[in-house]
């Protein structure tokens, strides 16, 4: 029953932490990064029995080097708590007040949403970018990693928990559980009244896990079938130069492009310069049957390619007849994260920001912007990909939710 | 397989529903009004229909009431559209938009969440409020009301989809499901994809079915134990007003104030005052030890008491020793509704206002107020009593989310 009582825990110290006041929280974050470095020598121990275990159960490379910490990843940790302690902290503001004609004044105030749990996988920075996140924006967290980083999860939030409290802030208000059981996080998600709200951080399967278990609610983060449109009206060299961009600068991450839809009356001239540089770049063109008659040295898509987010150097290509059919495509297709059309022309960049109903739709620029300091929020713990509370970055203010407070004067309803 | 087939329809009508202009959709509001007029005799003849056999079984009057529909019932209804029709539309507004040293312009848009499932118990009003509001707010609607009122929505919703339809509004945008097998709506909860948001509008039982059951996002509304706290330094005067306000002018709705809580240093003073007003207007009080002590006549309540909400003329009475333990009980009991502080104590108001984790904190006023038309949003489709996406009264703006638009000119990331 680990998850319960520390959901309890919790919820004492989200009610506590409510009203810590902002250089406290400051003061804290500033703290915790500083314990992560003093104690660097106890993660990196503890990081190195999750490190031998992966390797014993034969885990594959990649997962490992996510789940290896060293001096340089530790030290990034650090600077994180520390950059979020300069963010402004949402918590109390009020945007505006209005008054009613009986004389009541009624404002929405940011407050924090209570209790947050975090389900992730094997990063153990996680760790400590949630517990820095929440902590800011004035939410207790209870945090579920990986069996994998398990030592290492220990290890830093036994650390950030200590220097929290230090710091003043109310026990309990980060938290992580030890049991890695599957039960325990079933229960985790069953936990109506103690959790307010879980952030699933990870693959899509265990995305897919939270939503179809949890009985709290849930924002989805993160899975980006990415679109960009090019219509025949757009600039060629802009074009390839945001596709590339879109798809090489970093191919592993949900902005990344996925899917390129060219019109049809510049396919012939288009194409073959796009496929030619994505090429020399390393990108496995999969085109539709237009798109190879263009560019014959291109593997042909099947209708699975339409739906896969590749995170990786492959690239679908098709040849639309229209912005119709394109809006179309992306309807079917996309997971609602990052659209993109390139056009000189107003009507058709009009008609795409309107129509496409994805969480960053963008004319004339590369996918890869959808980020919370690329937009100017600073740190963010997620993408969120569905529709409901926040869409996009998550950054502080969407870890708020909002209360009415009325001032009145003795009024009572007629 | 009905609630498939209907989803896919309204998830096609949504993405046109989407770029309705306003004129359109207001145009589409007063047609309906219309025909409901028009068809007034359609709709009591169905509605006959199900008050009859609501009778056969026995259904308790109270039911049958909610049920029933008349001329002036049909007739609010049709005002209800009308009114609708005159709020402003909130879909494709942008508060700002910011602008990136890149030159990147970045902005909120406002726009449809999409497809809305309402289901619902037996008031058949319910139908055309929805409609309405889903309408104006550019979503899709799939309603999913009660078997004791089948044949009334059957009527109400037909002549509304087809008014809207002939007003230029997208086939399938008003959906009513007609199988009212329990089975029918579980399929419903699960229809993540198609339908973008559930809405739960009935008692405690349905609201409870659908958290539980639900895989789509549910926004949770109605259940109010709220709370009046009247500390050491209020006026008698108004404390008195506002809990026979907040009790009898209407006790069977959610704002109705369910708890009194009174500072212990006024209890010998204040209490007998206000039982004996509250006594002389049919309510029942229930009170803690303290409050028998003082007032013998009052019935004696338990820890039940504590959390009910009665909707009835009853009220629990506790006395407490601080304000910390006014707010304690409160965090304890309340839903998350309504709560209010009478004083004239400036660090008491901003204290209440501050820890209290509500939908709507007040000072000095009566909980009665927490209502789309009384805190000047028009209409409202419930109240929120969860903390993700929107908390108390949910009007237009409420049913809408937000997309991030952003204007470039060939930005790339480096």
């Amino acid at each position: 029953m680990e998850v319960e009582v520390k959901a309890k825990q919790a919820k004492a110290a989200a009610r506590k932490m409510a009203v810590v006041d902002e250089n406290t929280k400051n003061l804290a974050l500033n703290h915790m990064a500083d314990a992560l470095i003093k104690d660097i020598g106890k993660i990196l121990e503890a990081n190195k029995k999750d490190v031998l275990e992966a390797e014993k159960r034969n885990i594959k490379a990649s997962l490992i080097d996510r789940l290896k910490l060293d001096e340089k990843r530790i030290e990034a940790m650090a600077k994180g708590l520390r950059e979020i302690s300069t963010f402004p902290d949402p918590v109390g503001s009020i945007e505006k007040m209005w008054k009613r004609p009986n004389g009541l004044q009624i404002g929405k105030m940011r407050v924090p949403i209570g209790v947050i749990g975090i389900i992730y996988e094997s990063r153990p920075n996680v760790t400590a970018d949630a517990a820095g996140l929440c902590l800011k924006s004035g939410n207790a967290v209870i945090l579920r990693g990986g069996s994998d980083a398990i030592n290492s999860n220990i290890a830093i939030s036994s650390i950030l928990a200590k220097a929290a409290y230090e710091a003043g802030i109310p026990e309990g208000a980060i938290q992580l559980i030890e049991n890695t059981d599957r039960e325990e996080v079933n229960r985790m998600m069953k936990l109506n009244g103690l959790i307010d709200l879980i952030i699933p951080r990870g693959g899509a399967n265990l995305i897919k896990n939270v939503i179809e278990n949890s009985t709290v609610p849930v924002i989805e983060t993160g899975v980006g079938n990415c679109h960009i449109f090019v219509d025949e009206t757009a600039k060629f060299n802009m074009a390839k130069d945001i596709i590339v961009n879109a798809k090489v600068q970093r191919p592993g991450v949900c902005n990344a492009v996925e899917t390129v839809l060219v019109h049809k009356s510049i396919a012939k001239e288009f194409l073959p310069l796009m496929v030619e540089e994505l090429t020399s770049l390393g990108v496995e063109i999969r085109g539709c049957q237009i798109t190879k008659q263009i560019c014959p040295q291109v593997k042909e898509a099947t209708d699975k390619d339409w739906e896969t987010e590749y995170l990786d150097l492959i690239l679908a290509v098709k040849v639309v007849d229209s912005i119709d059919e394109a809006l179309d495509h992306i309807s079917k297709y996309s997971t609602g994260h990052s659209e993109a059309i390139i056009t000189e022309n107003y009507e058709n960049a009009m008609m795409f920001l309107k129509s496409v109903d994805s969480a960053a739709v963008y004319v004339n620029a590369s996918t890869r912007f959808t980020d919370g300091g690329e937009f100017g929020f600073g740190a963010e713990i997620g993408i969120s990909t569905q529709k409901m509370h926040a869409r996009g970055p998550m950054g502080l203010e969407e870890l708020t939710t909002y209360k009415y407070v009325i001032l009145g004067s003795g009024q009572i309803r007629e």
